[in-house]
């Protein structure tokens, strides 16, 4: 069985009560729920961790290249300076997806940068909670394409 | 029954013979033909139109006001300077989301900026015509929260 | 009798339901209705034209070139990035006067840059419908003026 | 009756003499006659000023708040750095139109930059000494609709 | 018998009238009659179609994908904004010239940027009409040049 | 007896009435009054000093060479441009305090550049009239170190 | 009784023996220890945190949610990079004050720009260990402020 | 006999005790002591002004269309911002000569941009009050020259 | 008999080995051969220099002034920093022409750059050893008109 | 005998099997086998330490402040965003050299840009795992050289 | 006898006839002649040489250190790039004035920056011939300043 | 046996008595004897050429084809501009070493870019004359690695 690593980074232990008008109500523990549920019904594992510490991060990532086949990873505020994550998604070349709760373009210039996405398949932002699922969706669309090929 | 109005921009009726290592291989009919089937499934309807002539897009971004209940584009190369476009959007106060076929992040710095981007609900990139289904989703999930509220 | 080109750009046919908190309640039409009864009592005729499309406006440029003595234009989002209007204006060598409903000064960075200007005779920008009265009132006197040399 | 301050900032005093091709031939004190005879037609009251003194444009806007219900200014040079003024007219809440006797956006770059504009009502450039007459008149106009809601 | 399509963008119909002193007094009838005589002496046809449409003009690069063996284009103010017309050129991978017909980096800054000449084979700017008759031999010796080969 | 000078530069005179909501109810007076007594009770003498001319407030840190210990200055919209206040700091040599009432951090970027602070001792912004008595310490304690020393 | 936590970022461990010409001699442990006193004095408990980890930072600041009534933060060098701790800041509300012992603003270029600035409640830079006093001071009279309302 | 203004602008009266590393030991009363007697011995008469105020300077600009031939300007920290006396030397038409004391392009960048310098004849900088003789020689020598045509 | 000058700046002598994906096999002996027939049957005289030296192509192009009658040059990697050829160019007053062999838009960010472009009469890039004939035809071209005049 | 610390940031546990094109072959554990054998060529001891988190590796400076003579460090991403890094260094007052494998002059411009390199002792770049050797013989003729005066 | 070394770029040799209306009628050899006879009357030697090789220029001004005891130099179109003289005249440690005939200032924007100015003594621009002549002045002003310390 | 080239560019003849604080004592001619010394303990020749002319530089690079297997440079300041270098070590095909004496990003901003860098293999600087050691033993290695691939 395939397994998707679901990583947040820093700060998103706090959705529920975090700035609600920008981020929403649900709990980080609750989309990890739904998560998982949504992967049973795709036939696939997911193994979620959140850390506010860019290294254990990147551990994380590292530890992916032997233990998952895929990554659906919003990295936070990491998204906009946290080179050294890019260099890990890199390092791992596993298929990986940006999520974005909020809509990055409409908010503080500094959120339209960002400098994982190049080293990412693709991104989703804008669309809440519902975005990890469609994540996870693609990515294992996207698996199952190259187990295909 | 709702409505989704699917609009793709300049050169996307290229698709099937276009940069194929960038857009792959499947041609715009036959993604607007899986849309169609999806939609199906999921109890709403969607209009398709593409074309090459900005004003004919706002055109018809004007008429979903009164004829469709949310968006899913693909503005192409418009997506890089078409305020005029992004001004529509903005108009027409439905919900939209943008999709691109390549991940834009990884190619020309040009591509790396979307003007259209702050006026949509959110943004899908780098996913391929998967892209159009998620978003199609996304925009149905949407759409059901609010007559939900 | 001297004629006035009068033109709006793109998203401008919205007026009367388009961000209205922006643009006000006022239509296109009921602007053009004032538009042609002050410039009866000015002893000028005014021609009205809108159009989404950047090609149909320098058309309709062009042809003002034999038709038109003068120039009120609201390019809309076009005066973000249309150069090819302004080669157009340029090109005629009619005076004209660019009009902004509202102080585009107040809103976002892209739209404090107009590609438009340059070439025009003068701006006003931000005192909504009678900005176009005030720039009929600015061309016909303009007109006497060349006119009494 | 309702009061206008009209205020013209550094060198407009030179007016009449300063780089004709420019700024024209006729003085401040004409355009100054003018307004007042236009005022007069418009059952309102101006009072004109003028200073090259940055402070003393300050002192006569805080002045305003107490004895005047509008503002028609062509602050010059300082348009282009006089945050001061900026904050003096942002201070007193009153309409305020910023008027330019050249089209800004025809000469140095330095000019296209307004960071007066931003907490003006609207800005007239480029149409001369009738800049300030429809200024007064959008003032005017600007007065009897808040009048009148 | 190879084919050139010979595009011009927007205010170049008005060649002949326009800004004479920067564009000269050619007309583009003239133009294309020289441009289809020098065809014929290089055993050659060409095609020539102008549009102030960017649309129109991407749909004629798609259709010169079938009908065309190479193109010779005066995009006009579009070669300085529109992306479109670059990813048109882009996906019929056909040899094409960029011409303009005034030395573009001796004027306004906007004009030294192409954002066209990427996918271009080549550019010819500054040498009046005769830049497009150099253009067509370049565009037939290339051709000659991959038959060749 | 020690003295130190407090400036305020152009607008401050308005506090009580300007834009309430950032920069809160009190009067220029009172926060006067307050560091007068604060004063006291730190056994140095205040003198206090508003201006909306720059050229006043020169004049003032001119004096200020011979006549104070120290400075606390809020300069107002002069922070954003006046090299000619920081040269004035820069010559008499006294250790200064730079004031804001508002976090401009938080305001329009012109707002976030300081050309003044670069010659200051250091800088409280945000903290609304206490920033002027927090300065008012720290600056006695220097005053008190140096004597120290 | 409120309870203050006083967070120090990065290398501000070393205070006592780094670059003593721009930090002074004080050891952290010293500023600590004089804060602690004056909490006493103000009747407000201090809880004071280094780290050279930017998660471990945000993971207290976390924590202050429920255990804390207000900040007052250095937060080192990560002042001009951590969006991660700004988003922090922001997500947890409570009022939050930024320390500089040096004046960032007499430095290099990169030290004039605070990512967490606009979200704190102010700023006080360069007054060196006094610094923190005045900002717990002025986090007290914040706190009572605001219990008073 | 011709009349030379010498301009100087703000903190330049403070010459002899300011930043003396910077600015050398000789007070302004000196450096315009030896500008008369050099004066004198050329046949020329010189009217020095300094001031703190931009106004006055502007004034003081403006008199000298009546009263002076050619003016030497140190313009201080005016040199980089101020518009308004950039206006008022294009407004006058006299030939004018920049001074600066130091090498303004060996110190901080704001200070090798002269927003004046582009309506001068000329500029000094860097060679000391010797500056100020050149200047006037060199004014002097200017005037002989348009004379002599 | 007309002179045309044919200049190539640096590196150029090692065409035929260097890059060869970029610049070809063709030799500059070649080119200069090619170039020569082609004269001779324009009925023009071609005088080829090549040098890695910047000053010794200034020499010649002021030698131009006296013994030729246009230029044709590519001045290799001069074309992105030498403003003494710039210099030069303008300072001889005769019809110049740059060429590229490369298409440098296509190429790194600093070779879209041309500092010598606006002072030719137009440039030819990207089309191989065939941009020398077009170029020496264009000059010829243009040297027949003004003969013609 | 003396001790240098050889210092390896984030993903360089991955060398080995990260982008072998870019990264070579060669384990992290084997460079550092090869330079603990070097350093005992050269009479010195080396101490090694990786970690992929920054608040790690800055622990690590602070210790070598007692416990090492010099510092070999490649600091992977944090390279281009770790003032914390940077900071660290200088506090310690150490030579040290920092190493990059790859040259980053030749990759994405972000990799251009070192924010630690200005508080180094030098810099060696692009080498690859011999870039660690002259580094640590380059520290070791430093200390040498300064043991030596 | 001091000497004073008169150094002149690229393209000066074409004074005469290059560009008249920017640079005068005055022929390199008649200034050159000029300064050698105020040098007579000051008591002074001065060597001129001119060259279109930056090589050669910075061989002679290493030359300098030992034959030599100040320059003036107009570097010519060198001003804008030349980082290899720049450092020459940092190396050789002499008192040397930059000299521009035209006003740089009032010219393109790539003339507004000298690259060489901040290791010169001081900088005249805008003054024609006679800036050669003032600059010879305030060399041996310079020169007998520090002989008499 | 295997050859390589040590090229010096402009201003480091000067070595010895330049600057000292910034590039020391030691004389160009000492480094290359001890680099000779060197490559006979290495087994290999080296040349050594300095040139203060750029083009003297871009021969000798051109020459190095057929006469030398590797490159170790100080472009000296031709590392900030002179493409045409870089355009010559990419045409050789040659590995390259660029080695600077000091440490050029603790300098001036000019000093931290190179246009050199992208075409060599690698970048030592800041380690004073040893680095041109370093270099020829990374050189050395190099062309060992490749001999025996």
């Amino acid at each position: 069985m395939k397994t998707v690593l679901v990583l947040n980074g820093p700060n998103l232990n706090t959705l529920g009560w975090r700035e609600k008008n920008v981020y929403g109500t649900m709990s980080l523990a609750e989309i990890e729920r739904n998560l998982t549920a949504l992967a049973e019904r795709l036939g696939v594992e997911v193994r979620c961790f959140q850390s506010n510490h860019e290294g254990a991060l990147i551990d994380e990532i590292h530890r992916a290249r032997e233990t998952a086949d895929g990554i659906v990873m919003n990295p936070g505020a990491f998204t906009h300076y946290s080179y050294a994550i890019r260099d890990a998604i890199a390092a791992v070349e596993l298929p990986a997806i940006e999520v974005h709760l909020s809509n990055v373009y409409k908010r503080e210039p500094f959120r339209h940068v960002s400098v994982t996405a190049p080293v990412m398949l693709g991104v989703i932002a804008g669309l809440g909670p519902i975005g990890y699922e469609l994540a996870l969706k693609a990515i294992v669309a996207q698996l199952d394409n190259v187990k295909g090929e």
